[in-house]
């Protein structure tokens, strides 16, 4: 049970963090507005950081089904514990986007932009075109089951893991991110876009779910796909 | 004595490289005027960073009565210490400010902006609404503690757990500091508030004592729940 | 052969990573249009590192030809490698230059400026003058190759060697970048012109052939000085 | 020998990467062009890191006459290599700055701009007031030596300490650079501004020698404060 707990919290402080530097960078009147994209991709990226620090040593904080369902794919971890773990991470990124809600709680009533509140909790693509962007977070998840990989290889103290995962969901971020917002993560999408659906948010618009199922299976296949790449190549 | 020596200083270096990066922001003509958001959070980020180097094998580096409060809160530290390791941190906090005043001497009279150059000394809300703000700094200093927790449950060598902290630090900024400026230290807000009041600065306004509370009541309630959460739940 | 395997995929990481920063900042409607220098720089570094932390630990991850012959000329690399290793580098970087293609697929027919087309897979000076820009690559080159002889010399734990040298690349980008935009590695900037001449993407220009020699001959004679530089004074 | 030889290239080496940085924001045409403060921050900080790579295991790599001297007046280095070391530091100054010239070579008839040709090679204070400028570099430079001293007295792996020194220069240079550009080290200023003056810069002004000796009597006093400071409270 514990491992649930871990992966539970340790995905709602990713969340909360991570849609967190969206919301100051997009909602008016913060302190953060206007804030440009390293900002967002660097807070991300710590985001992951932590959210690792949190629930690491208990969970070994997957905190994404995408690496949850890799790892199972590839035999390194129980499959028996892969329903558990993804129900907890969707939960905790709907606990994370609610949290988010509320620390912003002033600002949603100022700020007009339907597609800005909506950004907040979950992605959209720049350009909206079904194969390319599917292909995005596709490649953009591969990269990152790919660098996991590489780090679980090299030599790290422990307590440097987490921030070399952050740094591979920064550099993911700032060079791959422009094309759909790398979810790269379903329960990262799908979790706060609910939370969107449910929240009594001040003059929000839809939730977008015509292209919600891009940013779940694209990471989930793209996953999958490069820890057999690696197990077959390194 | 050593130890509320070492806090002393170490908040003083905390305050001076902090409130230090905001006054070379929003100073008129300093180098660094108008920078943005990143160079804000990285400053104070990297001002913790070695506020703790500085004091960190000696006291423990808490810098911060919200850590001090909340430690002892959770039993890991002891309670007859609290009030000197508090007060070495308020007067430490004042030193800083001061420190900043004079290193920044022949901007004040450039600067018109008297919000601004309370805002170099202590926080005010992007949007005042006291049960937001107080939320704001109560889940600010709550993922503080936290992560604090957190990162003294993995295995670091020690010269990097500073480093840690600093991003720790910044991540609260970059993605929750948007709204009330991040606060989570009772003393960094409350200490140069009053040096603020007291210092001979060129053309300022009056010192917002009716917001003063909040930075001060949250940090501390927010820490606390932080640390009895953690130990609950991990 | 695995290590040959490993240089061809480092390096498609590398320049799937590098270029991809670039894209995300030069093409039209990317959520990174118009990011700043920054932003590129931290990109090229991270991605140098985590191709690093790929190929690594199987071929020593040189990922660029200036590297290996650099090595082999200062008899620390076999050059019975070194055609093996320089082959499998030019084809990676032909793959990843492949994979921002797709990666950004919608964007480049939106995007109008052919040089920023063309600035997207390979380098082209600030201002045009032949001895001045082989000048900076082989400057350049020469502090990459001094970086990484001296980073050998400090005592790393192996984990973290490819943070440090994504490091290095990254100040040799925001202080030397800014004449030639710091190829430094005849496969990144070789394998993707070629690949720009490829590929049929929407719009694009010549691929700048008169210049195509100073990104490859620059950095292989300013890395074999660093060398024999290094183990002459050193 | 070696040990000064060590100083001369590491300090030829940071300026060449320091003024680098500078010239590459300041300078007409160049890809960096208009960057901003973090840049330059992390610019001179990574500057650092890599001149005690260079340096470090060598001669210690103080790479700064203000070091030299306050480590010998607090009885941590011998005084009979101090001439030595200053002299190599000041020649390696104004090799990197020589260099630097090079580097941007066509750049330098294109800019008109007087002032940033010099600000390139050496610091001007935002405001001219001889007082408080000098307290901006004894307090940055007492920053500095306190930083060495506290990170000296904390564990870390070799290899790491590098990346510290560079992380206490950004937040210097961050948080107190906004008044004089925090030279904090007598060869970093004088060493260039000596270069600027010799070397056949198209269109440079004067070399501003009424300010030159703040940023130099200015550091070595205040490091020799901060290490005194040091020895009696820690």
């Amino acid at each position: 049970m514990e491992v649930y707990i871990a992966e539970f919290f340790g995905t709602a402080l990713l969340i909360l963090l991570g849609d967190g530097v969206v919301a100051g960078v997009l909602l008016k009147d913060s302190k953060a507005e206007g804030s440009n994209w390293w900002t967002i991709t660097i807070g991300w990226g710590l985001a992951v950081t932590f959210g690792v620090y949190l629930a690491g040593m208990v969970s070994g904080a997957h905190i994404n089904p995408a690496v949850t369902l890799a790892l199972a794919a590839g035999g390194e971890f129980s499959w028996s514990l892969v329903p558990g773990y993804i129900l907890a991470q969707f939960l905790g990124a709907m606990l994370g986007a609610t949290l988010v809600w509320l620390h912003y709680y002033p600002h949603w009533e100022r700020t007009e932009d339907k597609a800005a509140k909506l950004g907040i909790f979950c992605t959209a693509p720049a350009i909206r075109h079904a194969p390319s962007n599917f292909f995005s977070e596709f490649l953009g998840t591969f990269i990152l089951l790919l660098g996991l990989m590489a780090l679980g290889a090299n030599q790290f103290s422990d307590g440097l893991n987490p921030m070399a995962v952050g740094a591979l969901v920064v550099v993911i971020g700032v060079c791959l991110g422009g094309t759909t917002g790398y979810a790269i993560n379903p329960a990262r999408d799908l979790g706060p876009r609910v939370a969107h659906f449910l929240l009594p948010i001040p003059g929000k618009g839809d939730s977008d779910w015509s292209y919600s199922w891009i940013p779940v299976l694209g990471p989930i296949l793209g996953g999958i796909a490069a820890v057999l790449f690696y197990q077959a190549v390194f």
